[in-house]
């Protein structure tokens, strides 16, 4: 054992130690189960991009790292967001001693309010990333229901088996933290999504010091972010957006500004506010997730003002176009956003002008591209000017930071995380590249059971149920296969319903069969096509009478053949055909 | 006048020649209708983009430079292509002298054999051009009834006051040309997509010289392609592919490797032949698409295969892995496409094996890079190695490309043509770089009519009817708004169809009210809800007949209002409701 600034350090081979209370009460001695495994398992993210959450497993505890949503998929119609199916944490959920969130995106954070109705543990965050969840569990009325404890860099929280440490990192919100994870096996150092950036906007730049200090120490595995695993070379400093943005301010002196980012990305809002005010324009914030966010951030002190900067929507037709600044949510062309209502005039309070000058401070991310396209062009063809050169960065590492981190911490096992399974691949590669053997190198799937025992030696082992919720409207879960299908079904070539009303016993056609349609076809000779289907319809009905069927399901069955039939030979369309029979 | 080798030069301001047989037979002296003008005509592609097609008019001549369709947006539910609306030619019928096509890609001919079934008049393209063309209208029976004509770089083509000329360019498909077209007013450069590839795999560089030679005379207007208008240098030669390909086959000698590219890229397929020789691999061609455009390269000689390379799919199992290479639609994640049937197992001759390479010699086109990254994820999660770095180059020009065309043209007005509007915009300030005041600077939107005056004076006068026609199925035009909002509320919350039977008279309710959704969610007391939906309707139902409502709209309106209040009130969703009713 080791002692060392009061923070207790664990001797990564040192697993045969006993549970007992450290001596400054806030530590613990990690103590080893009987053939004690520690298991890491895989309960979203990996697959289905976006919803992150890994669960770690030692004896009878086990700890979560974040609590992800993610977006639906194209063919998910009608699905509002989706997250990850937590059967085994329900399952487990005496184990579970904590939710440790490593920063505040929707990805990592998302899913708090649907898990954490279900599963009763506290969650542990830093202090700009618990304020972005209380107001989160706020809008679902459980600020009072879920315990919360905020955390500082350097932290260790005891956890049953386990003990925390929050590390502080860069990325693209303020206050993200790595997590070094001690348990009686090893330490697993998870980096969260990350950057290096040594002059950071706000805050401190990434501790490497404590990453080399844990690593000089023996840590068992890396999992490490991957979202720029597959871009060579270093991701550049926050600041080097200011820069420009200083340039662009310089040369459009007499315009209005518009700059449309990523309502979290608190730093850029801090540096498009030191431009309008060495500029001497006041700033204007704009779309609900950034006001959210944004207030947090000022009431947290992440983000500073200068006074008399700021301004209401209300008072911008108070000041001249070229003394205005506004930042807006929509940077992915997002149809209900700021920046498109503004744009289209939809929006109450701005309209956009061909004068205005628009910056995207922003990427697109990918599957929004071509909406993104859509209003770049619209905006263009308003005759405004355009900017989306060189003001934006990314929140993430690229290859050479990834290899410093590596370099750093040094892992027995490499686990590339956070990303599509192609960039895990390239961090699988950079991993190779310095020297990792394939035994060394571990990409999870969803639900992968990843074990590592005393001795340190890594298999996969079992699989727990995994998979995505869709949350749609209240509903969680309630959309499944068969409706997805059907609406896809609908999306393509709309429905004909057919109606016909029957005599009770001999089930004489008594009404109908009336024939009614959405989402078909409009054909010019519409009508003539549906008085065509009715009367097939109607001769195929009276031949089954005539033969004495009277079986409901055959009935239906005929329809929607006879009905399908016909329709695909006139139309080569296939409409959902949806017979209904009423009995008098 | 001017004569030169045979070729006859319209000087640009001499508009006042008489219609005459040239000395040659086959030109004719351009004349001057009384008071002439020239108007350019945009009649789709710089909106939606795909659908090229412009019209040139001048008294009783109309031109139509391409005929292109387009894909689908993402909200046009179940439609398959789109193609422009051509009322103003239909109104103009008797004018139009003929088509001219300047290369074979679908968005410049893919609405031919819906535009030509209306429109009778000769089409002009180059020999490959014309091949992909013929196979077009063979499948669609239409080969015998549209005249067709194939011309070679330098000809000239009279059409009534026009005369038009093919010049060569290079393009990702071969025989792409730019028009030269002659008018009593001036003449146009239309380039057609290009790029100036000093080095082309198969046939010559472009035609610089041509372009000076036109452009000494004096030219009109210059309308360039503008797609790649935004990115900064030159684009590289197709040959530098071919390098990479071979590194890539050494690299990779032990495993089968399968290629997908662009259907429609003959001189990639060259590249890839060229390297499977090299390296002793036989080559097999799948997928629909590139099928039929190799077989027609093939067939009229723009691809040169050495003995004993091709091969069929069937023959593929005598040979082993290592000796074979695959070249494959689907580079855009098609999930139709071959490679996309390979990977998921339901490709009826082949399978990929974790032992493949793949490589992806393609760019993802916007909006395809979702799918394009599914694709990836899960050929890697196969295990297999996939490439996608240094094996494409586009088929259009860069900035300084374009700056070559603008400087060898030297035309009075600049038109950029070909791209979304902020490609436009990218090369209307190449043209501003180039000195072009913004009289002189043109962007056309779908419909505007840009006349020239005799003075060869520019101005925008007048719009025509254009628009998008939706082709779903065997129907052009059939799917209207009102179907594909139906198509999108069916999407994203399904349907809920409510049947009554109601006395005749009386109106008194018999049966029903039936309640039977599709699509709409499945949540866990579905049917407690259809019960309570039911009883909700049917008190409300009862409420009405004692009030003696009878009025069929009326009670139809009921039951939408009340359902939907019901509904949206216990899932905060809001289906369709379709009420229908039948009286007996």
């Amino acid at each position: 054992m080791e002692f060392d600034r009061g923070v207790f350090r664990v001797p990564v081979y040192a697993y045969e130690v006993r549970r007992s209370r450290g001596a400054d009460g806030g530590f613990f001695i990690l103590k080893k189960t009987e053939n004690g495994k520690l298991r890491v398992i895989a309960l979203g993210g990996l697959e289905q991009i976006g919803m992150n959450m890994t669960a770690f497993e030692y004896g009878d505890s086990i700890i979560v790292v974040d609590c992800g949503m993610a977006f639906p998929e194209d063919d998910m119609f009608g699905v509002d967001l989706v997250i990850p199916d937590i059967s085994y944490l329900e399952e487990n959920q005496k184990k579970i001693k904590g939710f440790f969130i490593t920063h505040g995106h929707e990805d990592h954070i998302g899913a708090i309010p649907y898990v954490l109705r279900k599963i009763n543990a506290p969650i542990y965050a830093t202090k700009l990333t618990m304020g972005i969840i209380d107001h989160k569990l706020e809008e679902h009325n459980m600020l009072n229901s879920v315990r919360r404890k905020v955390v500082t860099y350097g932290t260790n929280v005891n956890a049953g088996d386990f003990r925390v440490e929050f590390i502080r990192t860069n990325h693209s919100i303020q206050d993200a933290a790595a997590l070094a994870i001690y348990s009686p096996v090893g330490t697993i150092v998870h980096t969260g999504d990350f950057k290096v950036d040594y002059t950071p906007v706000f805050g401190d730049a990434i501790d490497l010091q404590r990453f080399a200090e844990i690593g000089k120490k023996g840590v068992l595995a890396l999992m490490c972010d991957s979202t720029n695993a597959g871009r060579p070379g270093f991701t550049p400093s926050e600041k080097t957006v200011g820069k420009n943005l200083d340039n662009i301010f310089a040369e459009h002196a007499n315009s209005r500004i518009i700059i449309a980012t990523f309502a979290s990305n608190v730093d850029r809002v801090q540096q498009i506010i030191n431009s309008a005010h060495k500029f001497g324009r006041k700033v204007v914030v704009e779309g609900r997730s950034m006001v959210n966010i944004i207030s947090t951030a000022i009431e947290l002190g992440y983000i500073n003002i200068p006074d008399n900067t700021l301004i209401s929507i209300d008072e911008i037709r108070n000041y001249p176009d070229e003394k205005t600044v506004l930042i807006t949510t929509g940077s992915q062309g997002e149809s209900m956003a700021a920046l498109s209502r503004m744009a289209n005039g939809t929006h109450r309070k701005v309209q956009i002008k061909p004068t205005d000058t628009i910056i995207f401070s922003s990427h697109a991310i990918p599957g929004n591209e071509k909406s993104v396209g859509k209003v770049v062009n619209d905006l263009y063809r308003k005759g405004l000017d355009v900017i989306f050169q060189d003001v934006h960065v990314s929140g993430h590492a690229c290859q050479e930071d990834i290899k410093l981190i590596y370099s750093l911490v040094k892992p027995k096992y490499a686990i590339p995380v956070h990303g599509e399974y192609q960039h895990l691949k390239a961090q699988e590669r950079i991993a190779e590249s310095l020297g990792y053997d394939s035994k060394h190198r571990i990409i999870l799937s969803s639900g992968d059971v990843l074990e590592f025992d005393a001795d340190q030696n890594a298999k996969i082992n079992g699989k727990v149920k995994t998979g995505a919720i869709m949350v749609d409207g209240l509903g969680v879960g309630d959309v499944g296969n068969v409706v997805l299908r059907d609406r896809q079904h609908l999306a393509e070539d709309g429905i004909i319903v057919v109606v016909m009303t029957l005599e009770q016993g001999s089930g004489r056609l008594l009404a109908g069969p009336d024939i009614v349609s959405r989402g078909f076809v409009y054909v010019k000779d519409a009508e003539d096509l549906m008085e065509e289907a009715h009367n097939t319809l109607y001769d195929r009905l009276m031949e089954l009478e005539d033969h004495g069927v009277s079986d409901w399901s055959k009935i239906k069955n005929e329809v929607k053949t006879t009905l399908s039939d016909f329709v695909w030979k006139e139309t080569q369309r296939s409409p959902m055909i949806l017979p209904i029979i009423q009995e008098v």
